[in-house]
C-alpha cells in the first residue's frame, strides 16, 4: 500500500501558508496512514516563492502551475490560488489523475463549479473542498449533538460573519474586489463558509431571498496608477428556507467596523439550542430543555477534552487551539480518506451545492425575489 | 399651572403592572413637574383587579373601560390591554380630550393605527406609544453617540430578538396567538420593538423583504375545551434598506429554545460601531476607529455613571438597573413633555411608522417580494 | 393580628433611598402579610429631608433621630446612617421595644456590634442586618444548589469586590474615609458583604490572614478648608480557612480603576462549581460533574424563571432585575418573619459574626500573622 | 557566523511535544537568524520515543540523557523532563558548554535553582527558562502598555490560575504529586507561571503570606499496587507586596471543578487597568481613564493586528492563535538572542527569582507568617 503522497501546493499567500502548515503538523500530531510529502510549491512571485519553499521545506518550486500539476512525484494538487484559477487548475489536475484539494469557494460561479465536479468525476480522482470551519472541534461536536437528537427537530438557524478590512476607503482594489477574478465579493469569500456550515449542521437550503451591498465603489489600484472600480459586494444578507422546513438568516460583510473575523452561528431546535463564535472557537454553547427547570442554561463547553473531536491529539484540557488547527484536521481527514479508498468530505459536490446557494442569492438580489436552489440548478 | 394628572390604567397584567410601577417610581426618583395620580384601574377580572388596585394604590377600579376613560378625574388614559382594544379605547379617550398613552404595538394593523393617529390629532390631545426600549440609558447613549457622529456614516444595522415561551407545544393559545386579537404574532409583539429601535437609531426604513413562520399550528385553548388554531407567526425575519442607504437585518422568534428575552442589536458605521443586548442592558459596547491601532477594541461601557442618561437619578456607578426602569424613564418623559406643553416622543406617528413596516413585512411574506413602506402607506 | 407596621427610616442618602424604595415596592409585588407604613423620615439636612419625605410619601419627618425612634406610631426602626450612629440608635430603638433593621456593617467594630446584639436580645425585639446581596435570586439559587449537594463537599471559595470611586485623588474625604465615623474603609464597607456571602454559602470562617492598604493618604475636606488625613483602608485582602476545611480568598478595593461595582464570587466543590457577578446579577453560572463528559460546561442560568426565588413575583423570564430588587426581597423577608413571629435572617448575630471576621482581619494586618475568629471573639 | 544549532530535546510528553512543535514552526513563520536542527530526542519509554522522534523528524533518539547532552552535534539542550532532573541535566549541559533551555519551574527548590544558575554563569553559556505565558501577544501588549505609562502607577495585581484535573479522587499519583520528584504541587507547577507574569508586568515581589492545601491525601499508584500518599499541595494561595508598593493576590489550584486552564490576571493602576484570561488568550481588556467619561469602558482588544507583537507573522486579524503559539514565540526569542550574542529572557535569574517567591510562600505556609523574599534569598 502507498504510504506517502507528493503534494503540489499552488498558492503561497494566506491559504498557501495555512495549507503548508497543515501538512507540516498533521504528521506529528495525527500520524495519518498516508504521509504528505511537500514536493512542489507554486506561486507567481518567484522571489517570495523561493523563500516560502525554503521555510516550509518543499523539495522544489516553480512559477508554472502546469509544471507543478504534471509533476510525476505529485499525487495531490492543492489549489490555494485566486478564485479565477480554481477551475482551470483543478480540471487539468484531474486529467492528470491527481487528487484535487481546492480552497473555497470552489469556483467563481456555478457553471465553473459544475465543470470542475464533472472533471473529477470523469477522471475518477478523489476531490475535496477546504471548508475548514467544519473541522473545528466545537463544530464537529455541534453536528454530533444535532445528529444524536440533543436539539430535537431543528427549526431555526442564524449566522453572521463580520469582518472590517474594507472599512478604510484607501484599502486597495485587490483581486478579491474584482468580479472577473473573484466571482463575487463577501458572498463567495465569507458567505460560502456559513452556507457550508448551514448545510453541514442543518441540511440543504431550498430557497433564498437576498440583497448585496457595495458601500465603497472605487478604490486605489494595488500597484498605483489611479482608482479602480469595485464590482463585487462588500456585504451580503439573505433569508432562507431549508428543505426540512427550518428557517435561515445569513449575513456577511467586510464593513463591520471593529469586527475582525466574527463568525457567529446559532441553531434552535425543539428540545435544545447551541451557538458558536469563531473568535472564541474552542467554546460551544449548548442548551438542553432536559436540564432541570431551575438549573437550565446554555452550557459553556470548552471543547478541549479527550472526549471531544480531534482535541485529544493536541494538548491537555483548556489549552486552546487556534484558527490554523482546523486546516490540520481537514488535511488529516483528506489523508485518512485517501488511505482508506474513500472520497473525502466535503467534496466537490458540496462545493457545487454551496455555489448553487450563492448563485441563488445573486439572482435573488438582481431580480428582487425569492429564488429556489432547484431553479438555479436547472431542476 | 396644573401640577397633577389623574391616570386611568386599562390593563392589569404584564404591562399593566409595568406601567403602574412606573408611575409609582417616577416621583421619588425623578420628581417630574407633573405628578401622576393613580385614579382608576381597569381590567376584566374583577377579583384580580381589586387586588391590583389595592396593591398599587389606585383610588378606584372598574371593569368597564368606558367608565375609566370618561372619568372626570382622569387626564391621562394609559392603554395596556390586548391589542384588539387599543384603537377603540384610544379613539374614545381622544374624543374625551384625554392624553393617550398606548402600549405597543399601537394597533393590530396599519389602518387601525392610522385611525388612532387621526383621532388624537383631530382631538388635539397629546399622545405617546410606549416603546420602552428607547428609554434604556444604554440606548439613549447609543443614539447620542450616533447623532454626534462617533460612528460616522451608518451603514449596517442588525438585530435579533429571541424568546422561547412557545417552544412547549402545550403552552396555551392565549390572545397573543389569535390574529383577530393580536393582529400578528412575534411580528407585532417583539419585532415592533426592534423596528422602533431601528428607526430611533438609524432612520426610516424604505423597503423590506421578509418571511413569517409558524412551527406549532394548534395549541390547547386556555380554558380547556380542546385545541385552537394558531393563525399568527411564531417567528419573523426580514431584510431591509433604510432611506439613508443603510442595510438592515431583523429576526424575532418565540421559538429560540434557551433564549429568554434576548434582544441584540448592532450598528456599524464608517468610523465606529456599537452593540447592545437586553439581557445585559446596562452595558453598551462601542468601538471607535479613532482609538490607537494597537489598543483598539469594543469598549464595555457600564452605563451607570452620572454622565449617562437617567443613571444619575438612581444609584451609584455599577449598581445596575433592570427591565422595569425603562418604563419609569418613559413615563418621566411623558410627564415632562405634558408639563412643558410638548408632545411626547415616541408618539402615534412613530406607532404608525412602525406599523407600516410590519405591514410591509406581512405583505412581503404573503407576496414573496420586496415591498416598500411607501407602497403600504399608499404614497 | 397586626397587619401594618410604622417605619422610621433614619438616613436619606444612598441606603435611605434604597430602603424607602423597597418599602414602596414590596406591597405591589409581594403583598407581605405585614404592610409597612412610611411614618417618619429622619436625616440631618432638613431641606433635603423634606424633599425626600415628600417624594417617598412619608407622613412626617424630623432631624432628630431620637424623636423618630420614640415615635408611638413607629414599630420598626430602619438605620441607614453613617456607621458611627448604628449602635446608639439601635440600642435606643431596642430599649423602646422597636424592631431594629440595620444597614451593614452592623457597627464600627466588634465591641459595638456585640453591644447592639446584647441590647436587642435583652429587649426581646426582632432584629435584622441588611446584607442585601443575600437576596439576589441568583444567590438564593446558589445557596439552594449548595445545600442540596449539587456541588458536593465545598472546598474552595474566592471572591473579589472591586470599585474605583477613590481613584481620583481629589475625591473628598467623606465620612467613609474617617476611621472614627466608619470604623474601617473598604473592609467594613464592601468586604463585609463578601464575608456575609461567604458565611451564607460556605459556612463559618475559622481564621484569616490579611493586609490593608491605603494608596492616597490625604484628600480634600468635603466642605473646603484644606486636606484631611485618610486613616482607613482603600483596599483589603485576606486568606481564610473555613471551619469545614474550605479555603477562602477575599479582596476588596475602591481603587480598581474601571471597576464600578464588580463583585465576583466562585465556589468549587467536589462535584460541581458555581460563580456569580454582581454586574450581571441575574445570571448564575453552574457546572456539574454529573453532566455527560463531552457536553459539560458552566451553565449560564438566567435566574428569572418562575421556578427561581422571588423571580415569579416580577416579570416574565429574561426581563432582568436590578440592584435595588435585592432590598425589596430583604424587606419582604423581614416583614414575613415579623408577621409569623420569627426572627428574620440575617440578624444581629450574623452582623456580629461578620464583624468578628473583619476584626480578625484588622488584627491580622496589624500583627502580620494568622488570627482565628475565636481569638477575636473570646479575647 | 553560525546559522544552525543542533537541539537535544529531553522529554517527550506534554512539554516535549510543545517544544518540538515550536522548533518546527518557528522557521516557516519567523525565519529566525539561527535555525534549530532537531538532532536528538531523549525520553525514557523507548518505544514511544522512537515514535516521537519519527513524527517530529529528529535525526536520532536515545533513552540516555547524558548521551544527548554530550552529543557533539548538539548546541542547545532543551529540558522538558520531570522537575527532579532539571538541575542535574542543566548543570551537565552547562559543563558541556551547551546553551540550556529549561522548562519551568527551574527546579524543585531554591537551592537547586541557584546551583543551576551558578553552573550556567560559571560555564558562560546562554540560558533561558520557558515561562511561555510571557510570549502571548496579549501579554506582550499588556507589558508595553504598562511600560508606556498607560496605567499610571501600578497599585494592585490579582491573579488566579484554576485547573480541575485532580478533582477525581481516582486520578493516579503521578510524579507531579510527589514532593521528591516535583518539589511542590500546584505551587511549582502553576503558581510559578503567575509569579513570573507578576514579575514581568509589575515588578519584584518583596514579601508574601500564604497557605497550601491538600484535599485528597491518597491516590492510586500509576502502575497499580495500591495507594500512594500525596505530599504536595493541591492548591496554593498567597498575598504579596511588591517592592514598588503594589499589592498582589495569587491563587492556584488543581481542584476548581469545571475550570480547565483558567488563568486570569488583572492589573489596576492610577490611570488605567487591564485584564487577561488564558482561555481567551487573544483578547486583552484595557481601560483608560483618558477616555471621555461617558464613553469609558474596558476595551476588548483582539490582539491579532499587524501592530501587535508576533501577530503579524501569523494570520490576518481575528484569526486566532492558540496555546502552543506562545512556545513558538519563546523559541524565536531564544534563537534571536543566541544569533545576536545576547542572553535570552527570561533566564535562570528569572527562574531563581520565581523560585525564591515560591520558597517564601512555602515557608510562610509552614510558619504561618509573612516571609520576605530577601529572607529566603539571604538566609
Amino acid at each position: 500500500m502507498r504510504r506517502e503522497i507528493g503534494v503540489a501546493l499552488i498558492g503561497q499567500r494566506f491559504m498557501g501558508r495555512a495549507h503548508a502548515n497543515a501538512y507540516a503538523k498533521v504528521v506529528p500530531f495525527f500520524d495519518p496512514p498516508l504521509k504528505p510529502l511537500l514536493r512542489v510549491a507554486c506561486g507567481r512571485d518567484e522571489k517570495k516563492l523561493a523563500e516560502f519553499a525554503r521555510r516550509f521545506g518543499f523539495s522544489e518550486y516553480t512559477t508554472d502551475w502546469r509544471e507543478a500539476v504534471t509533476h510525476p512525484g505529485v499525487g495531490l494538487v492543492d489549489i490555494c490560488t485566486s478564485n479565477d484559477l480554481h477551475a482551470e487548475i483543478a480540471i487539468r489536475a484531474a486529467e492528470e489523475g491527481k487528487v484535487v484539494f481546492c480552497e473555497k469557494p470552489l469556483a467563481r460561479d456555478l457553471a465553473e463549479a459544475r465543470a470542475m465536479l464533472r472533471a473529477v468525476e470523469e477522471a475518477g480522482v478523489p476531490h475535496m473542498v477546504c471548508f475548514n470551519y467544519r473541522f473545528f472541534p466545537a463544530i464537529r461536536l455541534a453536528r454530533k449533538l444535532i445528529r444524536e437528537g440533543a436539539l430535537g427537530e431543528v427549526r431555526q438557524f442564524r449566522t453572521i460573519y463580520l469582518q472590517d478590512w474594507l472599512v478604510d476607503p484607501n484599502f486597495p482594489r485587490t483581486w478579491r474586489l474584482v468580479r472577473e477574478k473573484a466571482g463575487s465579493g463577501a458572498l463567495g469569500d465569507t458567505a460560502v463558509h456559513i452556507v457550508d456550515l448551514a448545510r453541514f449542521l442543518v441540511g440543504e437550503i431550498a430557497e433564498v431571498v437576498g440583497m448585496l451591498s457595495t458601500f465603497v465603489h472605487e478604490r486605489p489600484l494595488p500597484n498605483g496608477g489611479g482608482m479602480g472600480r469595485v464590482d463585487v459586494d462588500d456585504a451580503a444578507a439573505f433569508l432562507a428556507r431549508f428543505e426540512n422546513g427550518a428557517t435561515g438568516l445569513f449575513e456577511t460583510t467586510r464593513m463591520a467596523t471593529g469586527r475582525k473575523n466574527f463568525m457567529h452561528l446559532e441553531v434552535n431546535g425543539a428540545k435544545g439550542s447551541l451557538f458558536w463564535n469563531a473568535e472564541d472557537p474552542n467554546v460551544l454553547w449548548f442548551h438542553s430543555e432536559g436540564d432541570p427547570a431551575a438549573a437550565r442554561g446554555f452550557r459553556r463547553i470548552v471543547v478541549t477534552e479527550p472526549e471531544h473531536p480531534y482535541a485529544g491529539s493536541w494538548w491537555p484540557p483548556g489549552h486552546i487551539l487556534g484558527y490554523e488547527h482546523s486546516f490540520v484536521h481537514a488535511v488529516y481527514e483528506l489523508l485518512s480518506a485517501l488511505a482508506e479508498g474513500r472520497n473525502p468530505e466535503p467534496d466537490f459536490r458540496d462545493g457545487v451545492a454551496a455555489q448553487a446557494v450563492l448563485e441563488a442569492v445573486l439572482r435573488s438580489a438582481e431580480e428582487r425575489r425569492w429564488v429556489t436552489v432547484d431553479e438555479v440548478l436547472g431542476g
